[in-house]
């Protein structure tokens, strides 16, 4: 594709992910999973995060959330540049928000760098990106394990995933069933891609336009590098304010699939959503991979944070509030309604 | 060194795992993660498991136990084998021993399977081997992450990390404060390699004798993958009765290191062990690749697990009851004791 910029519209799956492949396995996983299940488990594989409590019995009781993440080819990114400190704060926010989608907020995390042999001083710009977003998070750094695998990794790679777990009053669980049509869909901003879409995005950018990660990009003001890892924001302290006093309904945090797949996670069966576009500020890095690549806007929707990071389902009347309590994290953006009927509906046409 | 076996002793480091630089970057890891501690944390970093709690102020409260892990590159065995089944069950083991030598039994687990383009079929059998030892283990998996991260990992590779969170009354944690001079040191059986030193092994039994994962070793008894892909053992059952009824003192689980590495971790600063040489029985396995590799023995006893997979502290007057009962187990081996001074002291010589 590198030889003929502009000519094949690229798609993530000609990219290299194929993201129905995935959606056939996981109903698999998900049915094994199910034959392990124990009394303490509340949650269904699919929601953003796992949920266990220790007290079954107890409608108050506290509850476990527990996710875990990669960071994705973002890595890749990270590795080009040499720049190994954000990554980890990535992966720490990328999980926070997992477990805040559902009401909880963080008590620990755990990481797993693998490398083939270990570099320290990269191993350590790792472990303190990770050290700084826990510490933002109020979110312990309770462990991990670095694994050398030689021949495993090739020189200067190395892959991060990350666990945590958070706690919610169980009766303070933010449930789908919740949702009203009518309700408000308030969006938060993403600070560029966060960690999603990066095989596309590196193809358009590197293989398409043929730019390097230290390129000067005009249109973005910067280089390929600072924009591609900008590192994914934690909603913690925007959004956790907002479930304690019992203004947000279900949220979803938009990651892999983009608002169409992830949105859905936080309505009950039988609703859908209608966002309308324009309706937020989409960053010039996502019209810049569109028409580049010539990607086809489903793509781009089921791919790309398109800007919003997550997403709130807000009451009508607390809607008012909700926006006002967010304009100094953000701000909130009202882009749409929860309707009759599944499926997220893009209507209007966006400010291009 | 392929070219002149058994002219070159192999060493860990020669296979390309640097246990020193690792130490050394662990230090570090370990200053970072200290300056993210919150009220809710009972441990240091170097436990076996990370110590949480959501009541600090209560001493019989409920401990979360944490960890987290690999596989290593007992995968790569699995992949040239195409036996995909087994690996998630040596994770899920793995993970279940490391919080079981502070006494907590398991509640969840989450696994990360990273790969380049998922084959379902693959992934499905990891998901089954990490399911059929989660119901064996009394341990919900609750969740995971699957990764497609083209580019990253080479065609039909992938690796695979796993989190386990456990819990145990914070006045029934094993501590290694607890531990006295004179107390008995039970082994328990390992069922080969379990997850460590594969770097090694593989250098000797693939470069240096020439196998490959189907031939047949007269002196094994069976195939190289066979003997390579054994499971790790979990303990689990053997153990946790022992730990209920207050029989065990402390307990390590023997994993990279081996015991001279992760005993220790079970005593307290001033006390070392005594092992004797010959009181537990070694797989021929380890006799192969000490043979074959001219491995010399320091690197042996610092790589491989040499047949015990954890040891139990155990006070004296317990000895006896502990040995009666690991009998279906396994059985358990008195292999030393605690005493004065740090260090473990290999005496006496092996029945080889």
């Amino acid at each position: 594709m590198s030889d003929q910029p502009g000519d094949v519209p690229l798609t993530y799956a000609a990219a290299g992910v194929d993201i129905d492949a995935q959606d056939r396995a996981l109903a698999e996983v998900k049915r094994l999973a199910r034959t392990t299940f124990t009394r303490g488990v509340l949650s269904e594989i699919g929601g953003f995060g796992g949920l266990f409590t220790l007290e079954p019995e107890n409608p108050a009781g506290t509850v476990l959330v527990a996710s875990a993440d990669g960071v994705g080819t973002k890595l890749k990114v990270a590795q080009t540049a040499g720049v190994h400190d954000t990554v980890g704060a990535d992966l720490v926010n990328h999980c926070v928000n997992d477990i805040l989608v559902q009401g909880a907020r963080p008590l620990f995390f755990l990481d797993y760098l693998a490398t083939g042999r270990l570099d320290q001083g990269v191993a350590i710009e790792v472990v303190a990106g990770l050290a700084r977003a826990c510490v933002a998070n109020g979110c312990a750094l309770l462990g991990g394990e670095t694994a050398e695998m030689p021949g495993f990794y090739a020189p200067g790679e190395y892959d991060l995933a990350g666990f945590i777990v958070g706690a919610v009053r169980r009766d303070r669980v933010l449930r789908r069933e919740a949702v009203r049509a009518g309700d408000a869909l308030v969006a938060l901003p993403a600070d560029g891609l966060h960690t999603n879409g990066y095989s596309l995005a590196r193809k358009v950018l590197f293989d398409v336009l043929g730019l390097a990660v230290d390129s000067e990009v005009p249109e973005l003001g910067t280089t390929v590098a600072a924009v591609l890892l900008r590192v994914h924001r934690s909603y913690l302290e925007a959004v956790a304010p907002l479930v304690d006093a019992g203004l947000v309904r279900s949220a979803a945090h938009v990651t892999g699939g983009g608002i169409p797949d992830n949105l859905p996670r936080a309505l009950p069966d039988g609703l859908g959503a209608e966002i309308e576009l324009g309706s937020w500020d989409e960053p010039a890095l996502f019209r810049l991979i569109r028409r580049a690549g010539q990607v086809p806007e489903n793509e781009m929707r089921r791919t790309f944070n398109l800007g919003v990071g997550m997403v709130l389902v807000v009451a009508d009347e607390h809607l008012g509030v909700v926006l006002e309590r967010l304009v100094p994290h953000g701000p909130g953006w009202l882009i749409g309604r929860v309707v009759d009927g599944p499926g997220v509906r893009f209507i209007g046409a966006r400010h291009d």
